[in-house]
């Protein structure tokens, strides 16, 4: 036995609806016969699930005709949907026992071959006889569902509001948890601890990057006892019920800055709140990476900033839009993503400040609301 | 930021370097090109690499012509190699930035068309594009990698006994945890902070199926209130490092049970003894489970007995061998997997009895070894 206990809250049986509704004209306006969705954040997008992928097919079929959507799924796995909309929305239930070929099941009702586009997350041990199934490689259902996934809807942005407040609760415990003498693990601990006591159902990473170890922004954790000087940055989130996420980043200092990191900050800081302050419908993604470089870049930082200045978040940690050099996409009122520029100084010290910011109609709302200056701590 | 902090250790570099060309060799005898795995239980198995699966393609390729494997990776997540066994086997690293396209850099070497297997974890975000880089749709990759997978090596087996003692302690602690008043919810919630504590690096699953909630196999836990008489299923499990799974359920009766279910737990106890005397080299996975079967359906309760005997465990949950009716495969010295018969009367109660067995060379040795009765608690 393999499964694991999921959220149990979902929003109402019509935003579904809605989503499906959407998701099936979309797939038509695409040219495709239908999407195929397994288990995974478009899943939990269309229907309300957290149904894990096993080794056995659960699939969500979303005809493009208008036809209701339908849920191919092993009778054992049935009590999986009970927590989705599946029931409310009547959807018809194809359930299979082992002996019988659920990618048949899938391809029925379809043409052969057929222009299906499958989840992103869909695994190959599916993916693959999906494809001999319906006799055409599918495409990706990305390109369908960007557009319904990127723009939060009321609901969406109301989740995104309560992560980004319980994220701030844990990075305002930091005084009691990040201290010089322990280790960058003993103080990962005690925060994924307190992102879970906060209210994640799931504390998805935890970053503590102690004095060098900043300067590597894909540092996760290690045994390095934190020293007193150190600058450490902390990069945290987790998903709240009904699966959106938190992400948030905040840089400490262990005692005073010295003056040049304090200057250096200060220049971060000043990026990070002139990448804010452009957001607004129309600007584009590129616009909004391009004002934090161009702040650090006036005082020499230029090539200590070595990423991108953001990614969209919902159900998925990592989403459309990126905010990224060569995006061209506007950005639009209901759209969710992390703003966070930082500078690395290879085997000194870094920093980064990250807040999750939702475009409205006439600029954005950061749903992180903790103080951007570098907090010192004993 | 999104990554998951993993487990540090893994086995020497002997063991991966054999694995390599073990698995080369495989490829080779089945046609083809090369072999291309993604993060995922086939990534830690050949590389000892915890990596996680994200937007940007990481994968292994291996030749099947004897050229040295090499690493597909972007260079910002370089890090997650370093507690992999790719340098001390002096991999080629072929790292990328953003703007150049990973999946010529995998066809790079190969054949056009080539004949590619994946791992079945591979999500289909990245095979479609490996598709068309290779200009062909792979396989999957699990024909060629099961006679590996499947028979587990000394270290392997090292790992797994530590997994069920492991296990073993968070059952014993059962008394402490499982008390009438409390919700299954609450069970679980300490269930999975004993698993922690034990040493595992994740609670994989944790099933609390409390009186009538003992009768669906599927249950995992809900906000029931756990009553005297209740009989309560306990089905846990994890990770130990380098990755290794547990899993072992037991059964517990809230206060002394009736002489009917006394009756028919004894003849469940019968029937797991019975599939374990049986294993052996030679003997096939239908004929383990047959012999729970017929057990149960002597004494009238073939049709309680609602799902298959066993599967496979290891660095996957569920693997290969499944202990099914309909599976001829031998079982060899060195596969490991679960025997598990359950039975179910739905509305009133459930019980399953589940060990980890290693086939040795003239039967099995369990990895689990806490008293298989039904344990009366509270």
């Amino acid at each position: 036995m393999s499964t694991h206990a999921g959220a149990s809250t979902r929003f109402s049986s019509s935003v579904y609806a809605d989503r499906l509704s959407r998701a099936a004209a979309a797939a038509r306006d695409a040219g495709l016969d239908a999407l195929l969705i397994t288990p995974g954040p478009d899943l939990q997008y269309l229907l309300g699930s957290n149904a894990q992928s096993f080794e056995r097919l659960t699939c969500l079929v979303i005809p493009a005709d208008g036809e209701p959507a339908s849920v191919v799924i092993p009778r054992l796995e049935l009590a999986a949907l009970k927590d989705s909309a599946a029931d409310e929305l009547g959807l018809e239930i194809r359930d299979w026992v082992d002996g019988v070929d659920p990618y048949e099941i899938v391809a029925q009702g379809l043409p052969r071959p057929a222009r299906v586009a499958v989840t992103d997350a869909m695994p190959a041990l599916h993916l693959i006889p999906v494809a001999a199934g319906v006799g055409a490689l599918p495409v990706l259902a990305t390109d369908v569902l960007r557009e319904l996934r990127m723009i939060k809807d009321t609901e969406e942005i109301e989740a995104l509001r309560r992560a980004g407040q319980a994220i701030d609760r844990v990075h305002a415990r930091m005084g009691e948890i990040l201290r010089a003498g322990r280790t960058e693990a003993d103080v990962a601990a005690d925060i994924t601890s307190a992102i879970l006591a906060e209210g994640h159902t799931e504390a998805a990473f935890v970053i503590v990057g102690s004095g060098p170890h900043g300067a590597d922004p894909h540092h996760e954790v290690s045994d390095r006892v934190i020293e007193q000087g150190d600058i450490v940055v902390i990069d945290i989130g987790g998903p709240v019920e009904p699966g959106y996420n938190s992400d948030s980043t905040r840089t400490y200092s262990m005692g005073e800055p010295s003056p040049d990191v304090a200057a250096k900050y200060a220049v971060l800081e000043e990026a990070q709140r002139a990448a804010v302050d452009l957001i607004a419908p129309g600007v584009t993604a590129e616009a909004i990476d391009a004002a934090a470089r161009s702040v650090l870049a006036a005082q020499g930082l230029a090539d200590a900033f070595v990423h991108r200045t953001g990614h969209g978040i919902g159900l998925s940690v990592h989403e459309e839009p990126y905010i990224v050099a060569g995006n061209s996409v506007p950005v639009r009122e209901g759209m969710a993503f992390s703003v966070e520029p930082g500078i690395y100084f290879r085997g000194e010290w870094g920093a980064r400040i990250e807040d999750i910011v939702v475009v409205t109609a006439d600029g954005c709302e950061p749903v992180n609301v903790r103080p951007h200056g570098l907090t010192v701590l004993g």
